[in-house]
């Protein structure tokens, strides 16, 4: 197991005092696949900070549908199960174990209180806060105009058709130069895909891995999860 | 003309330099209506603090459509024209001045500079990305779950509160943008609204006949803002 130091790029900015006080009031827990840890206005559940296993951000419609916000990994860190931290967000979030999880759990007000003695810590927390919106909007412009998941899910399919094979040599570079578009968004896309468990990606190659709902992607347009 | 320390509800927690430095880089600027002042992923404008007027921050899609993810009014302060500030944040927004505006423009290393140094504007910095980060979830909901009816209904609401009068100069091709819609759905919910003695239409307005009814529409869902 990793020191909790190891989950902060900030943990050398920090003084003896916070580095203690932040790791003597994270307390370790364990989740079995599928529990949920945070449900959206269930108040503060705190900081969560990802020691193995994935977890997934959602939020729920009144009549219950679900759509996935993004995935949280190993050494990421949850912001939105202690959103009673930060005045200013207004909505809910669900985080729920997509996998065996180990965490470990900062009390919001400890790390709130950090927040308000160190600089660098607030600036992380700007920082995370940041990814996670760019990850939402990210979504937003799929969810409104995106066809670029049909377009590379289409791409896939027929390349494997093409090269007879599920798994494809081919490069993120030489997908955004087929479909026209730059090399981020296909690499994006394609770790959205893996997330997804879709495909699955290494060095030169992709592998489809679940043909079905990458066809029905192409077919269609996105699913709604 | 209210001094900048007015625009910044954690001034009096600045130090004399701190203070000095960012008034002193705030540039006054004027911008008619219309003017689109910062542009997505044209680099980073700055941060601008609204004096007076009214400004727009949209995203837009590679084929020219656009969606409003939320307005600024007087004494907001516009943190994702000055996005190159923190590294995290990966989408660009457009930002145009929907009526004339005046504006402070603060220099992003000016303001990176002095985040750095002071854990109050830091956490400040936070909250206004949190609000941001708030509009954008509630919009997406909308997009989402919501439905037309009560989405025209708050947007009609919305706009004759900030006209501050019940005779709205706004087109349906302006409505259908800023929800993100088409023309038609809009034209035809309106007319739908009409029917129910809501709201008269002509060309170019649209008049709030029956706000109590039509707020009974909007709040059906509305999230506490």
């Amino acid at each position: 197991m990793n020191p909790i130091s190891e989950y902060f790029p900030v943990w050398d900015k920090l003084t003896n005092e916070q580095k203690k006080e932040l790791s003597e009031s994270a307390v370790e827990r364990q989740f079995p696949r599928g529990t949920v840890i945070h449900e959206g206005g269930m108040g503060c559940t705190g900081l969560l900070v990802i020691q193995s296993g994935q977890l997934r951000a959602f939020i729920t419609s009144v009549d219950g549908r679900e759509i996935t916000l993004y995935r949280l990994l190993e050494r990421d860190i949850c912001l939105f199960s202690a959103s009673c931290m930060i005045r200013s967000i207004q909505f809910d979030i669900s985080i729920e174990a997509e996998t065996d999880c180990r965490l470990w759990i900062i009390p919001a007000d400890v790390y709130h209180g950090l927040m308000e003695q160190s600089v660098p810590l607030s600036g992380y927390t700007n920082e995370l806060m940041a990814a996670r919106f760019s990850e939402v909007m990210w979504l937003m412009e799929q969810i409104l105009w995106g066809s670029m998941d049909q377009r590379i899910a289409t791409y896939l399919l027929e390349q494997s058709d093409l090269q007879n094979s599920d798994r494809l040599t081919v490069t993120h570079e030489q997908i955004a130069r087929d479909l026209g578009t730059a090399r981020e968004v296909v690499t994006r896309m394609l770790r959205y895909f893996k997330n997804e468990g879709m495909v699955g990606i290494s060095r030169g190659s992709v592998e489809i891995t679940d043909k079905n709902k990458l066809s029905a992607i192409a077919e269609n347009k996105k699913p709604a999860e």
